[in-house]
């Protein structure tokens, strides 16, 4: 298998295959980052600035405090989940992230076939270095298409086509990353994808090689004239990723959106962004039920998800942890992670005492303060 | 004296028999730690997930400021209260914890000679070393026995009975850990009583070792029908372990339990859960008087044991600093832990103004912010 | 000069007699630690309990932030202050503290001379190292006399009637150190006064030596009535020291209290006692000018005492500094300490905009939260 | 060029002119560290008393969060503001601080050329080593004159007239530094500027050397009488620098000001002040838009300039980091920081969704606690 990076041919993202005994999903960076090129794990892990938000996203959980509700008979809880026409055995998914090629040599392929065998929805991300047809067949079951939307409509609209055609059941427009935020680490390690294939799964347009991951392809202005585009141009449903805003997911909601995907870009896009689940009360309060709540941005244990959706999430997704659970084991990488994060979000929902997904709600929560 | 680990000769207590002079019940965790094999030791100090709840037991009092009241004429507090039909001469009890043998070579014998000596009530666990009779015979005074809840009916049956049977006043109920969380620690040391004999003083069944630990043999989908099954097949009281929640509190009640015992388990049980002196003051509030209040996670000192009773606690239970002083001094190491809390905790009642048990009220205090 | 503690000749206090360069009073603390004996330095630093009181006697003040008001034309504040009709040069006083013997061979004299020379009123402890006349001679301006009620009321009156005579003009109860808290430092250092002569100043009885820092002497039920005999038996205004509770202090004024003092003695009394600037506005609101309220506790810098006085105080005392300066110092150190905090204050005084004592109020102060 | 410092001339400030390559402002801090003399970076970097207020300066930024506004179809924000009569293309300028040269061989001249070549305002010193008219004949754009208002009332009117007839356009009087906050490590490094030529730019009065640093010439009781001074004797608006309270922003608008400038000189002034963004809001709504307001203190970001804006600052000033890139790059340097903060300022108003500076409000943050 040839590296992601062909003008690179140093970058050796990982390469085996197993199973991974996970005790929690935090020690998995410090082994990730044992085995990959620094300047690759430093691309994954880092955030934009000085990394507050980042941060912020794993502190705010541990201010939320579950009270649970013992003796309620409980036991096989029921995890299903039906969203945008998705029937989900569990409301945790992979999120849209770029260039799998850095975490391990099987790439998209294996990030999906991993997802697929524990049977979460993936994002397919438009700066991914297989295109979204490979990662599609490499993925039968539920999956969605994030989108850069780019500054050529023609090609904004041969994506649209391609994802329709490829089964991609929703397109995610990623919202928070027009313009892309000082990530220091990446400046520090002169880290770099100009002249390499980084990311250009999907971009393989005629007259030279284009660099997805500085986003040089895709369209700055962007506003609900756009979105407006998609609709007109495909028949799935539209999701909003990045909206941190009550004001905004009403905005959201408004011009067509299909579901509001609560994120702050695991900490990598506004410097000075609160936490996700921070500003997710206010949010679902605004949304009312009228349509689905996605969060991701600090989950890490079964505990986060059941958070996540006490306070009015439909699914979460977990990010880096796949990516480092790829570089350490492929496919059975990804796979142990969700399966980890399943198995430890239904003990979750035994000890608070709910077999019902739809039961979860701030009546188990502590009062929230600040 | 045979190891309380009959397949694993190796393991070895604590065998000195002494007194401890006691300066903090904080500082018998180190001791213990130099004397106890790491696996045992980690069992015991350990808690869930990422200890949040275990440290945050012991933050949460440090909010709670006491404002005394001098000069009120205070000589010598009287420390008795009744509790269930007990006269105590204290309110601080040891609360069930398993297989003592970890700590010490005269096991739960240990402990309960101890508590005898020092007045303190005690709560025998289901799954102990010893057997509930072996332990009653070394505490003739003030004893409760804790049952986890068996899938077996008859046995369920059979250790209610000889709990009745054997002196025990009192069936705790323990409703948050019928599921195990994951202790971190344990997964790491590879801590496992997996064919050992490891507490398996009341599960003496035909067929073969049963692990306790592991909680194999207790009952999944736990349910209020179950304490209706208990109150049937039992005469003594009942009083529901774990409750962290009001709207539980008040459901507990209304199904017959006869005291409240607000705990978390020491932090080991959920992840996420708050620290029980956090929630105290909302639960207090709902129950109103109506059956007494047990709480434990994270009483260190007299002044915790203060801020309890002044939130609402009608008494409270000791646990981990009582298996430390068990492997440092025996029995006469937890005489000293006892009298140690019911020295400092008169002497915090000198000092705060009050020698009426009942006088200790929110009056006592700061007002209480988040 | 001979040591003050007669059995144990090898103690060994400073000697020297020197102004100090002050850079700000917590690096005094180190400076101490290098030349006093270990158990002396850890009797005179530590606090009760974790010391959780005494730092956040420190961390208290900085949640209080001073709104100035600039232009407002001061040149030279007015620091005078007239309390229980003694006209003091500044709002700065010593407080009693026992035994500077173990700071300085000057013992109490050095500190009475320099806080003479600096023109602060100095309260003079029961249990000094030198008789109340010695030090009375040695400070013939304003000082108070601390009283530790002896459980022998003849010796009471005679402590009442011989301060009286002695010059000082105000009798200071203290009520919170009845008994005494349990000092971990102490305790490891095996910290002793048994048998030795320290504090034994104003505790001469027949009969052989009396070990005053245990106050084995003093009264333990100490009541309301006691306050009563005070006043019978002397005619000096009565202080009543370490109110930290808006109810006590209602209850001091309606006893007859001349004033409050509040404090949680360093935080060497209660352990679980807030700090005593955290509970100072409650208490000013309650005493509401009925009265003179005297604060210490984390008294270090011009801005706290700008801090106390804007909450309520009328005066405020500032203790382990002097003794370290004491020790490093003599009386030129004592008094190099009271002369740096009058002008640091004034110097609050002057950048707040303010040159009327009067006028602090919590209109500098920006509102106050938790 | 000679040392700013004529009598020690072992003083040598950075030499070198160059664009600096910025990841973020706070490393410059330990760049300068490295190539300047001790006391002279010690003097530049430091706080008064505790430095509490410093480090608050940049910690209360963190506490606000941005909520964004995504798909607002921003592209190009537009950054000019109109102040005081000046059209400045960003909102963003150059604070007072004084002698440069402590930083730079080209002191304030380099100052100047960096700030007019990134089309910053600047705002001269009186303590500057260069005259008022040389750092003008260097800054042909936008610059105020900062003013310690002399007890000279000749020289004061010399002063205001020099600056007025040499193209300032707005007195800046600084009303927090009339009396010099202790600076510990100053009095640690005896940093001293006694018989130097240090900041005697615009001091040379007959007679001999005047060390303006610790403002020997300036008057102490000021108030607003004087303020009425230059008013009378300057035909330029007056800005009063230094306010923290909403009661001294009351005053100083009914006293003529055309802005408030809120600062707490850095952390420099006022032991126990508030940071400045944290007094901001309470300020802003007292000023309610009827002049504009200035705001310093822990700017870093773009984002904090963001923050600054939406809670009511008109513009903002960077202080510290430009003597730093001073030191580092000379003028490029200087402009190199300037022209970093804009850059990061425009990319947080494209990502938070406005390209009007008028339309960032409160709107655009989450809700303020504390």
């Amino acid at each position: 298998m040839s590296s992601p990076i062909s003008d690179a041919p140093a970058y050796q993202g990982g390469t085996a295959v197993q199973k991974l005994a996970i005790v929690n999903l935090h020690e998995l960076e410090a082994e990730a980052k044992r085995i990959l090129p620094p300047a690759g794990f430093g691309y994954i892990a880092s955030g934009s600035g000085d990394e507050w938000t980042m941060r912020e996203n794993l502190a705010a959980f541990q201010r939320i405090t579950i009270e649970p509700q013992y003796l309620s008979g409980v036991s096989d809880p029921d995890l299903r989940v039906t969203v945008l026409g998705s029937n989900l055995p569990m409301p945790i998914i992979v999120p849209p992230m770029g260039s799998h090629g850095l975490a391990h040599v099987s790439m998209e392929e294996g990030t999906a076939k991993g997802a697929e065998a524990a049977g979460a929805l993936m994002v397919a991300a438009t700066p991914a270095n297989l295109s979204l047809e490979r990662i599609a067949a490499a993925k039968p079951g539920a999956k969605w298409f994030q989108l850069y939307f780019p500054s050529d409509l023609g090609f904004a609209r041969e994506l649209l086509q391609r994802s329709e055609a490829a089964g991609y059941t929703a397109i995610v427009l990623t919202a928070d990353t027009v313009w892309a935020s000082p990530r220091e680490t990446n400046l520090r390690n002169k880290f770099t994808t100009a002249g390499s294939g980084l990311g250009r799964g999907n971009v393989p347009l005629a007259g030279g090689p284009v660099d997805t991951r500085d986003l040089r392809f895709a369209k700055k202005a962007l506003s609900w004239g756009d979105v407006d585009f998609i609709h007109k141009n495909c028949r799935l449903p539209v999701i909003i990723k990045g909206i941190l805003s009550p004001r905004n997911a009403q905005t959201a909601i408004e011009r067509g959106a299909a579901a509001i995907y609560v994120s702050n870009h695991g900490g990598r896009a506004l410097i000075g962004a609160p936490a996700s689940i921070a500003v997710l009360p206010r949010i679902a309060e605004t949304v009312d039920g009228r349509v689905p709540i996605i969060l991701d941005g600090g989950v890490r244990r079964g505990a986060d998800v059941f958070r996540a959706l006490a306070l009015g999430a439909t699914i979460v997704a977990v990010g880096r942890p796949v990516l480092y659970a790829l570089a350490l084991g492929g496919w059975m990488g990804v796979q142990s992670v969700l399966d980890y994060l399943r198995d430890d979000f239904a003990l979750t929902m035994k000890i608070a005492g709910t077999q019902d997904l739809r039961a979860i709600s701030r009546d188990f929560l502590s009062p929230l303060y600040s």
